[in-house]
């Protein structure tokens, strides 16, 4: 299935987005919370074993309500996630363009949930900074794990989403810490979809893209990250818990802009686009903040 | 008022802190949610100015439902925080115990909401870890703020608690990113009041402590710190939206354990106490993870 939270900033419904399947399937926005009234939104238990066959259960009624993809605004599959938890450094190639070291270990950092915009909402960006996109593939939890093991891990993915992990370098480097650079408003489009696990067999196989000005900057398989998610979720859980709707994501491959020559940075009035095979793009225009 | 979230945790339900003010006032625990059927916690409006004077309302009702305070547990006094946003680098002194240079503007990185803590509650340590308490003055947000202004900012305010900043130095070292090494379980006790901005005339009066095994090993005043709450509020809010419940703490003075020599580190079995005058004491037993 693939999940999505469609309507107006604040004010978005759960759905289950259908494939246009001639003759199979009505294209359209499945709208779960007109079907179930006690589904106010995607939380905690929807994106356990549990919720996601009641939502099979849903698509699989006679008297289901579809609504029309056309002009329908698409928010953050995952409304308030209590963590978006990042990683740096987990692609070779874009630990070259840092001039960086290889962790021994993957590093964490968080990016605060007011930065979560929809997959095509406006990037903002403010007028001395230099801006990135960096495209990335995202687990979404899906059942609470502390001290998980590897073994056991990948139980806990509800599903997978990607993360635009926009960063504005200027504040970066002058803070060391990068929650700030990382956590502004609109700096964390996510979607379009939350596709489910079951339908993602291999996510290594999954190649990442994002484009600038229609340039292509980052264009690279998943297979390439070097701590791989089993591990990031067990590592992760060993510090702390990880929660129903918590947002993991697995870090950026090489061929940012910032690291250009010339650089290719976000300017008001670009297009962004940013897809993962099989789990959709992202288009956004960029705007002053 | 002195706002508390009291009873096991997960299930704290929503109180108003009564002194012992002898043939005025009865001491003990104000249980809102008994009061009225539609408070399941405090949230984003009962932080505000209109939540506040509904919860004064209910402090003069005659039909008060009292409950002891004897052996009652308490959890940090906001629920869910959407960011907990922490600063490094505010006080001089601790600054010099770490050998670096007071930086030019606020440093900003988060802890996740899952290391809160009620304020006696154990705090969990690792046994590869090298912890230390960090005593800190945290202002609760009470709305909405975006680009707000300095001279407007104190008006966000809701009011202010003890954030204990528990650090483990050795994976602070080790990521560079500081976000693991401060979101463990537990290592934000919170509490044990929100005393609300109205009875905290002068926070920079505030004397601020912290002792491990019986010693004193922080003791300054708020108003050593560098950069003051009306600047951090305007500085974050113009990074990012802060919403009625984040909270943001102030940095922490020096004396830390793990700068002493010889170093003064947490411990299983350890006791240890930190205070702020006129926002309680937190006292919290070390444990192994």
């Amino acid at each position: 299935m693939k999940l999505v939270r469609f309507g107006p900033p604040g004010a978005e419904r759960p759905g289950v987005w259908l494939e246009d399947a001639p003759g199979k399937e009505q294209a359209g926005i499945l709208d779960v919370r007109a079907m179930a009234f006690d589904i106010e939104d995607y939380d905690a238990h929807f994106f356990s074993r549990w919720g996601l066959e009641r939502l099979r259960g849903l698509l699989a009624e006679k008297n289901r309500k579809i609504v029309p993809t056309e002009g329908v605004r698409l928010g953050p599959p995952v409304a308030r996630p209590g963590k978006i938890i990042c990683l740096g450094k987990n692609y070779r190639d874009h630990i070259a363009e840092f001039d960086s070291k290889t962790p021994d270990r993957p590093i964490l950092f968080a990016k605060a949930a007011t930065s979560l915009a929809g997959p095509n909402d406006p990037i903002r960006i403010p007028a001395d900074a230099e801006v990135d996109v960096e495209v990335e593939l995202a687990a979404v939890i899906g059942k609470t794990a502390r001290n998980i093991s590897e073994d056991e891990s990948m139980s806990c993915v509800a599903g997978y989403t990607i993360l635009d992990d926009v960063t504005d370098r200027a504040a970066q480097r002058a803070d060391g810490q990068w929650f700030r650079a990382k956590s502004r408003d609109t700096f964390c489009p996510l979607g379009p979809f939350l596709v489910t696990a079951d339908e993602v067999p291999d996510p290594y196989a999954l190649r990442l893209t994002s484009k600038i000005r229609g340039q292509v900057v980052q264009d690279a398989r998943a297979s390439d990250m070097i701590f791989r998610i089993a591990h990031l979720i067990a590592y992760a859980s060993a510090a702390m818990t990880l929660e129903p709707g918590d947002v993991l994501s697995t870090g950026t491959p090489g061929g940012i802009g910032s690291a250009r020559q010339p650089p290719v940075l976000l300017r008001p009035g670009d297009e962004v686009e940013v897809g993962i095979e099989g789990l959709g793009v992202q288009r956004n225009r960029v705007e002053p903040a």
